[in-house]
């Protein structure tokens, strides 16, 4: 059987990894620790760093396939390993506009597919560039949200701001201090969804039921899945842009479209992740094939696999380091987790506990009967219940 | 987290290993060559023999529980690690009647458990177990089975003999050469049948559906989940047997009860397998908790999970290896299968391919509007397909 390299050994190449012993494989995995999640369960690991590139080359070497857990591999290693016969999964012309916020903006509007207004912070003008970012908030009521280009995830690279002093304070902390940045107009959103797409180097695409996301303090908490009463025109919609941009940018394994649903009823793409994506976390026991297998198959040019829900509704909660990690081991946590849920999904990572980081999630996959809110709930008593080990009386509908 | 040792590397182990990883663990196996389908996947492997006392001991050091995913290793070695403090779970006096039939038959029947007629043809004197057989042969029409007491699986160690003579030459080539043998009644059977449970230390236990499997040359090929228009009480009888039997046993795991359902209706049992079995690998896809997630649950004591099936019925098939294995690779084999059945649920264990050698699954998981002929029929095409690389017109329901 085949052999596909992923570089970076987090807990998106530790699932993998599990989907890939199925398939009669073992995922080969560049970790720069043997602490880290995937390396702890591969047999295959090799270690190094992403960032050069004679380590990438021996995880490539006999691959069939190489991908990623993260977006961090720099460019210009790719496009050497691609000149030397690597089958660079999502390949690098693809992978670009998902490592830079900026070049994605202007590909998107250029496709003619929806986005927020934005202004380029760029170039070596610092005054220039701060008197765009004047007029850009003048013109937004200084609703707006800067970002940088590159290097951002849950939360990090991305500023909210609320005022016009706000933003210039950010402005000048970040120009030209490592943080290429742009801005963009913070748009009235009801909430987050996520169209997660798989394609195949044939060009073959599927499509999983849209999800809502909803986030705190910047970062991915609880996924409804399918998103609760999305209108079925807006759900195609955002399949469709997610499969067309796939195949526009010719992306190869699991792409995560991050979208806005406005409150005036409308889809405005929000971001773009190019490997298996915590939005897709559900589908390891919600649906038929999961992101993790489906990415595998993808990046091998299997046909792909059914992405059809197994369920009416299932809702993932990610479990987060708490501030302070409790006293009771992640271990018995566990114990009184499956003594009062014997239907949670639990999977954990194997990571140490730091405050919101993610160490682990919980599906709960709802029976025919069971509402949304009634699964949501139990979904997120259990993941606070193995983050801080106090069980609350549930999710709160208001917070 | 805890660290579980698996004594054996076979695709039991490997399965495990999926399961452990999902619950923050690595699942350490004992295997005797690093091409084993569990050696190949985790990365805590011990290599040695289930043998030898001191690897059996290496493999124990420091973990939590000790189990097995065969039944080989001698129960002396298991005195000595019960006695140095090892977890051995199920522990030696459980897992004694599963190594010997003789002494689970007596059991058994001591128990009140339905059994067939059977007598022990040890001893050492010849002539007297030749003149047991004869007699009991006689008082059955010669409608027996003869039976190695101990290291019997998938067919071996069983002989179905028609006639007087059939039934004498196994014993004469068999008695006192190497093999003890037993002799049972043939039960006139409608049909195969496993109670699959789990029980752990402190006393809990769960059964799935009891569930349909089809043998083919003595051994396991097909597995309807459930037992299709099993009698409601038959399938609560035949769970309350398992249950209670575990307990009886002192079992700490899963453990198969293979019952003949008899063509009047009752149940007789026949044998136990004291770990995950094949008549259990639909609960892969088909269940909310899995064998392999449950047997961990167990031997750690875990409080166990769920073991509601996740659609109206499952169908697993084994895909064994062919009389030649066919030229196109099992990468190919896989390729086409993806593309006709986007449903199927492909297991492949890294085995090489020999005759009638289990090198895999598929299940097929019903929706709510299929019928069960028609799950199976897929589940064994894909099966056949993945044995031979032949489009059969699917299951010949006279087969």
């Amino acid at each position: 059987m085949p052999t596909v390299t992923m570089i970076g050994g987090g807990q998106l190449a530790r699932m993998t990894h599990q989907a890939a012993i199925a398939l009669g494989q073992c995922l080969r995995v560049l970790a720069a620790s043997p602490g880290d999640p995937a390396a702890m369960v591969s047999a295959d690991v090799v270690l190094g760093s992403h960032e050069n590139i004679d380590d990438l080359r021996r995880a490539a070497r006999g691959a069939t396939a190489f991908t990623f857990d993260h977006e961090g591999v720099p460019l210009t290693h790719l496009h050497a390993l691609e000149a030397e016969g690597v089958q660079v999964r999502p390949p690098s012309k693809a992978l670009h506009y998902a490592q830079d916020k900026l070049a994605m903006r202007l590909r998107l509007a250029e496709l003619g597919l929806p986005v927020p207004d934005f202004a380029d912070l760029g170039g070596a003008d610092r005054n220039a560039a701060r008197e765009r970012l004047t007029e850009f908030g003048q013109d937004h009521d200084w609703a707006v949200v800067l970002k940088a280009v590159r290097g951002g995830y849950d939360g990090r690279g991305v500023w909210l701001t609320e005022t016009r002093d706000e933003a210039l304070a950010v402005f000048d902390e970040n120009f030209g201090n490592g943080a290429e940045l742009i801005v963009e107009q913070k748009v009235p959103m009801r909430r987050e969804l996520s169209a997660l797409v798989a394609r195949s180097p044939f060009g073959q695409g599927a499509a999983w039921p849209v999800v809502e996301t909803v986030q705190r303090n910047g970062q991915c908490a609880v996924v409804l899945a399918p998103a609760p009463g999305l209108d079925e025109a807006l759900a195609q919609q955002a399949q469709e842009m997610s499969l067309r941009l796939a195949s526009e940018l010719g992306v190869v394994g699991v792409m995560a479209m991050e979208l806005f649903e406005t409150v005036d009823g409308h889809l405005v793409v929000n971001e773009l992740a190019m490997r298996p994506h915590n939005s897709g976390h559900w589908t390891m026991d919600g649906a038929v094939t999961s992101q993790f297998e489906q990415h595998l198959r993808a990046v091998l040019d299997y046909p792909l696999g059914d992405t059809s829900p197994r369920a009416p509704v299932t809702v993932m909660a990610n479990i987060l380091g708490a501030e302070q990690a409790p006293e009771m081991s992640m271990d018995e946590r566990l114990h009184h987790l499956c003594a009062r849920m014997p239907e949670a999904k639990v999977h954990l990572y194997g990571k140490g506990e730091r405050p919101d980081r993610k160490i682990g999630h919980v599906n709960i996959v709802g029976a025919v009967d069971q509402g949304v809110e009634d699964v949501r709930e139990r979904a997120e008593r259990a993941a606070h219940w193995m983050s801080r080990a106090e069980w609350t009386d549930g999710w709160d509908p208001h917070s």
